[in-house]
């Protein structure tokens, strides 16, 4: 973009077409911050560091997310979407055993997405800068997982205290997903996710 | 402590027994390191800041607390402590109205020690010098959170599924609590617990 011709263009790019080029750019970036987000945490994360951990010039990354903010909170959309989709492919005919829906759901908060979720969290609660976009970005992953959690547990939210069900469910997850951070808690979780797996297909009914 | 004098520590605290003194200094500190994980996270959470903020020496400060790790955790544990005493009162006849027992729980994970013990644990972590105490303190802290809730609930663990709907239950406490990070999520919140109390209730019959 921004001034090159077209024959500039292909001479710079033989193989691949310069959008897709820059697309697979955007990608390694947007994959590399998450990583580095989970293993090091707000303060050990900066644009050079993931540049060099996607191995694309500082330059490059800097064109492609101005600020550290636009890197990091892009990144955890990214995944967030990518996680999504892996969830609703799992359940192609859309509403799905609901026992088997709690625990993918859960899975939803168990990974290194969670972990780098959680520090962008944490850090935006002290930090102004970070803290409006991040608060906007958490709504908007917020009110997908709900939605994809009414579809696939055939959730009937015109019923009472349907919705708040599914939402304290997914509150569950969120706290597991806490208790999973210092631990492997996956033995314990297993036990929890099987029991209320088993009270939301009764409350649900 | 260390080589006073009996003659020398009574000119020096012709008031306060010294080890009452001692004592208030160092609830000031764990007082004051609380709010400050809490306001500025762990990156702005050192001796030296809590010490000011305490109005308390820093040479002091260390002899209580030698370490950063110390103080911090100290700390959080300070008032867990603190606030499973005050739930246990709020409830002084044993097992009460579940619904009310569940709202209290919940209120457990949404104050300035939540915050504090999050930040806490988010930077545990990264830090393997902290993980390893902090780890160690959460466990200690949740077996007293579970043995509080499985009391005031009245809640029977020989009975199949009773143990994991309790820890699920505190599980979904953690969740509101990070729910509650970044915006007032009150009025949400007041709905999801009272529709699980609910569902609680049904749960332990």
């Amino acid at each position: 973009m921004g001034g090159v011709s077209a024959t500039e263009h292909a001479a710079r790019t033989p193989h691949v077409p310069k959008q897709d080029r820059s697309r697979v750019t955007r990608q390694r970036l947007l994959a590399a911050a998450v990583a580095c987000l989970a293993e090091h945490g707000w303060a050990g994360s900066t644009v050079s560091v993931v540049a060099e951990r996607a191995g694309v010039s500082r330059g490059a990354a800097q064109h492609h997310f101005p600020t550290r903010e636009d890197l990091f909170t892009a990144a955890v959309e990214y995944v967030a979407e990518e996680r999504s989709t892996a969830l609703r492919d799992l359940f192609p005919d859309g509403p799905a055993d609901r026992r088997a829906v709690v625990a993918a759901l859960v899975g939803l908060y168990t990974g290194p997405l969670f972990r780098a979720a959680l520090h962008l969290w944490v850090a935006a609660s002290n930090e102004d800068q970070l803290r409006a976009r991040v608060t906007e970005l958490e709504a908007r992953v917020g009110r997908e997982s709900h939605r994809i959690a009414v579809d696939l547990l055939g959730a009937d939210e015109s019923r009472p205290g349907v919705r708040e069900t599914v939402q304290g469910l997914l509150d569950m997850a969120r706290g597991l997903g806490l208790a999973n951070l210092l631990t492997d808690d996956t033995a314990r979780r297993e036990r929890v996710v099987a029991q209320w797996g088993t009270i939301v297909e009764e409350t649900l009914g």
